[in-house]
């Protein structure tokens, strides 16, 4: 899966060939298919290994409670971990799902959604309880989201940032960002 | 180039083949040779047509002049503008720039980087004017242009939120998620 992860973030899920996939893993195209069953199921699994990493972490985060803005960094934290571990899985992720087609794109959207609900809970809460000023929590899960997830495209093993020198300043942005102006 | 932008952004640019484009542009191989030169050429004029108007923006900003927390909010007006109005260019730009080569993919990157450097300079001017906390210049126009690039995803023409309507709370955010606390 991780070999095949790197060829599809290298050349494109609808340029990379069965022929492709055998030569990198190794395989026959018969041990190909009776491992994967179809180059649209491993895009799926691909896009599992993401989704199962990232909702672990979101069930970590909401197992261990603490205020909004807490659980806010704690989930920057967890899922920047997994861009920061997974930099080809999460180019595939976010580049190649509407390759994803029936059942298996519903699923898709569904734990994407899930997650995303998440987020946006968070802050409904945060807003709620009067840790946040009154922002609107679909649009404030999209900025957060798309303040985290972007940095696929440099937050990498082995360079000089781990997800941790960007988890805390992003958090602080965002929390010092919709804080409610009278609290500490 | 934008039935050929919404044709890569639907099949990707390595999957999109020279036949495709000829049926979609209505032109045969000779004409659309002609006028493109080669399907990587075409790739090109998408990323330059996106930095262009994204350049004249960053341009009108700079002569427009104003505080940093004003230059950042108009710079992310400008920017979610041509995410709204080029949702297919944009997409395109943002998922199949590996596949420039040589001198074009020198060059996108070059014009990329400018950009972005203008960003982080009106974040390190906000910090040495004081307006802003003392953040790393870098690390944060990265937040910034994660939070408004990935717009890219549900910012589209004919949809509920237009571009100000995003550009305003996400400007907020920012400049509240950067001042020094003791500013007003």
């Amino acid at each position: 899966m991780d070999t095949s992860a790197r060829l599809f973030a290298q050349n494109g899920y609808h340029a990379t060939g069965i022929a492709d996939l055998c030569v990198a893993n190794d395989l026959g195209k018969g041990a190909l298919y009776h491992y994967i069953g179809s180059k649209e199921e491993l895009l799926a699994a691909i896009h599992d290994r993401v989704m199962d990493e990232v909702m672990a972490g979101a069930d970590r985060v909401a197992e261990a409670g603490g205020t909004p803005p807490e659980q806010l960094a704690a989930l920057g934290e967890e899922l920047l971990e997994v861009i920061h571990r997974y930099p080809e899985h999460v180019w595939v992720f976010l580049h190649e799902f509407p390759a994803l087609t029936g059942e298996r794109a519903d699923a898709f959207r569904r734990r994407r959604r899930e997650y995303e609900g998440r987020v946006e809970e968070v802050v409904r809460d945060g807003v709620a309880r009067g840790d946040f000023r009154d922002v609107d929590p679909w649009l404030t899960s999209m900025a957060w989201l798309g303040m985290h997830n972007y940095t696929y495209l440099w937050l990498r093993p082995g360079r000089r940032l781990t997800a941790r020198d960007v988890a805390a300043p992003f958090a602080e942005i965002f929390a010092e960002g919709i804080r409610r102006p009278d609290t500490p």
